[in-house]
């Protein structure tokens, strides 16, 4: 039984998390961290994880960037590896990631579901292949109305991934209509739609001569991302120091 | 029969216009107006409209903005009704087409498909429906990667159909990679996909609480232009002088 | 504030509902039915409507065929208005509902989505232009694994929109594995894909010479029927005797 | 440059072949067979291959399964390499296939576009990641209004194909409108849509807990099959007696 602090506990994915564990016989939320609470949780939740003191194998992530440097120094000093969701980190916090996973491990993926996390292997196998060919690449990416960002997390890490398949010859396009001029064949065009509640869908297109092939991926509910955190947790629990990603979770099971 | 003079008949459209001819009972070209010409095709073909003096019905236009001029005036001047395919006018080109209209019969359309100017009346009566419900607005449209102009002419339209529905009370969105704020109830947005060879897609997005009901066209070769192009030019032959647009063809059926 | 009782309060739909109607400031569920109750729910629930003594203005039923016979009886002695969401119902109950609506204001719909409604619409307007001018139509519809009936009440009730529309000259076809030989003009192909947890979508497919014209609906989460089911209590309230659908909920609006 | 005879030339892909082979710098049609002719190519056609006695690298098939075991015969008599894209072979011409491979190189691929061996590839490693975590996996494929046979052979190899990746363990399963049950975890389900001039699309999804992965190819013309064929024929001439498959062309890119 893998016992987890969930960082953020009141927020949407925090509830999405403690909803998801309770029905997982390997796992159980043993305390939450959260600035605010009511005491609607079965767990006791503490205002920093400095000060919580309920020994635990693993912190779970869905906060702010804004929480995210203390969170790192609290899960040093207390040894405990930290599966990392919070987006939007600064530069500066990124190097930070990379200096703590040298002590603990951590985990961090732009997109915690396991689909989103194999369409990112999938696209590199197709862009050796058909972008090698000549085909044009452009990824579509469509999420609810309330989304501040654009492109998504996702949709760049996706491309990132296109690029790294193709040695980083490629450049990203987000806005064509102050343009009048061909594509050039090393652009990535990426297109955001926003829209109602869509929970977040993607399309990575690999267009050719008279053929086009896509692979997209579409999530449901916001469940398919706490479902991904919580695997990331039962994996990183007891794990070396390291940086690790998604990929190692799909890879080891 | 219809007799047709097809403007710019060495181009593209214009060869591919020839080729549905060949194969419509009711329709022939009897003279071409290019100012190339290696003697390829059945009929005759003059530099300039002023020039032809072969007796015609209509005149199907599929050339550059740059002829549009010349072309108007040598329409009224014979008093023959012009099919005005081509796109990319001027804002006076464009007054000059409403001029034109008050001799002559003029049609013009964004697109020339049947399913395109049948979305145009689709998208109008979901918008009443669904927008006026809250639901948001966007249109993604694809094109090959030659096509130089973004968003196509026909997303445009398409927004134009939307927002007439609308009581135009919307703006347009190209790019949103710029922005980190929320999106407007009274935006459209509009994205642009460029690759291979793909002919025309446009898909016309309602998203609501948690459903998403989307318009889609899709077209598999120039030839549903030519094809409309033709039908247009039927419709247009012995008309009264005014302005037209394929809707006026698809409700004469 | 319209009061609604709720027959079925306990099955999935029934809690959707309920927490639907929390949120709504029209609209107050007063009473529940449902044979097993543990007490979850803020509002009385009892076994029957026949044994509810709590004075309602609709009923809204998301429970199962076999409760639709009692049900039908005691909103007629009740002089109750009935949304019936319930489908399956036997040839013998469709009759019953057409003679319980003599009596009574009765809904009915096959999906009760904004969405879905509005397609309903458009695909009639699509199919006089475009099956006449001689496009053929299919229908793909997805659903999630548990589903057991194929295709989906939806399905079924878009292809009787389409055929209504074309003066019912069409049959359906659900299978051609087994057949050898082309594709009968007259003829709707429905086809049904089942997998995950996939709430509903639906595409009407439009395909012509080299372009095809699809319009879809796709669902997020049961809420959107649970969403619909309100509006038509709201609506139904105080109505004439009658048979009402969703259509007339969207007309209202 | 690589010498091709065109079995079947007169027909629609032999034509298209012709017209690909032209704008082919290293690549030139020396010969066709075909039954009829009317001296419409620049090449001598022959009724038979067997009367041809022009020199030749390869021979590319597109013709009928009638013709396939004449054609056999004489590529074994003359040596020659053949690529075999007549699709309806008997069961016993593929075994006729198999042993003609001893003696010379043959290729045969039920689909021979760049996209589609791809995806071949593409759904096995999805399938190994996300239906061994239990997403359910269905194909839907559509097709124009004149095709016969369903589903398309290209669907059967894709459902083949993941079916390899998982130990063979699946079932094919065509219509569910006659079932009343719930869907098997070991079944894909193949969805066959008829209509208009489609070309050919594939998508082949993966369904799970809230989110989906589906990965599509659409084909624009038939050019892309002929393409396929061209490379086929280059990459085959001079190789050893052997089965190969458009897997090994794109390998050796």
């Amino acid at each position: 039984m893998v016992k987890i602090i969930m960082h953020g506990c009141n927020g949407h994915m925090g509830q999405v998390i403690t909803g998801l564990v309770k029905e997982d016989a390997n796992a159980e939320i043993i305390a939450g961290i959260d600035m605010n609470d009511n005491g609607q949780n079965d767990y006791p939740v503490f205002k920093s994880l400095a000060e919580c003191d309920v020994p635990a194998d693993v912190v779970v992530d869905f906060s702010s960037y804004k929480a995210a440097d203390a969170l790192m120094d609290a899960c040093k000093e207390k040894k405990l590896p930290l599966v990392l969701c919070t987006t939007g980190l600064t530069e500066d916090q990124l190097k930070k990631v990379q200096e703590t996973s040298k002590e603990i491990p951590v985990l961090r993926s732009a997109n915690m579901s396991l689909g989103v996390n194999t369409l990112m292997k999938l696209v590199q196998a197709a862009a050796k292949v058909l972008a090698e060919a000549g085909f044009d690449m452009e990824i579509v990416e469509k999420h609810h109305k309330l989304k501040c960002d654009a492109p998504s997390g996702t949709a760049i890490a996706l491309a990132d991934s296109l690029n790294e398949a193709m040695d980083n010859q490629y450049h990203y396009v987000y806005d064509r209509s102050q343009r009048h001029e061909q594509r050039d064949p090393k652009e990535i065009g990426i297109s955001a739609v926003r829209g109602g509640t869509i929970v977040g869908d993607h399309d990575v297109i690999f267009a050719g001569p008279d053929e086009v092939v896509t692979l997209s991926h579409r999530a449901y509910s916001k469940g398919v991302f706490g479902k991904g955190a919580v695997e990331a947790a039962k994996f990183l629990a007891g794990k070396p120091a390291g940086m690790y990603d998604m990929q190692d979770v799909i890879a080891a099971k």
